[in-house]
């Protein structure tokens, strides 16, 4: 099992970098695209838990649009041979809150998917 | 990428029921072992942010021991290939929350490992 193989790393970081721009500009579409069509995908958001695809475009379609700026911290990209990935990423929107966000990604012949993810937003760990 | 090949899925089905076992008994050295030992390692816990290997250990060797049974409720287990999977649940500890937890799992020459966790607690949706 090789960990991050310097291409297929670089592949997923630019995976992870359109799905934030996507996120971030409400760009449904690519949001849409880049979740694995599959009744198995999953998506735990902040205050929802979604089961497969169409659960989860229903929400995008719903998402309001406005109010959506982050800033990331610590975000880790970590890759397993060529076709598996996991994404994890810290996340800054509202004062005194904190937001996690991990996703695990899979290569399939239509391009690297995600098929699992959990969004969540804590308070600020006194740490 | 063959999803959920039988013998992997029933594979992967028990490693997470034998975490399940070791988190409700507080068996650390189990929730240890099942946890790949490396620095990329991440887990995003209830109220915690723990990066690397050696955080998580740390933060099981401090935690609590009583209070932790739990009810499952929709675990979904799901295989891609022969060496990577991921598992979801929901569960209920506190009347009104409802648990969110994620893994990634790896089949490294050790066995299977966690490599990526998230767990979070959220009022119980109003759906």
């Amino acid at each position: 099992m090789d960990v991050d193989i310097p291409e297929v790393k670089a592949e997923l970081t630019a995976m992870f970098e359109r799905y934030e721009k996507a996120l971030t500009t409400n760009d449904v579409e690519t949001l849409d695209e880049l979740f694995k069509n599959a009744p198995y995908t999953i998506r735990y958001g902040a205050a929802e838990n979604l089961y497969g695809y169409l659960e989860i475009a229903a929400f995008r379609a719903a998402r309001p649009s406005v109010g959506l700026q982050r800033t990331l911290e610590k975000p880790v990209i970590t890759t397993f041979g060529r076709d598996f990935g996991t994404a994890s990423t810290l996340f800054r929107r509202t004062p005194g809150r904190l937001g996690r966000q991990m996703q695990t990604w899979v290569r399939f012949p239509e391009g690297w998917r995600v098929v699992a993810a959990h969004v969540s937003i804590i308070d600020e760990p006194k740490a």
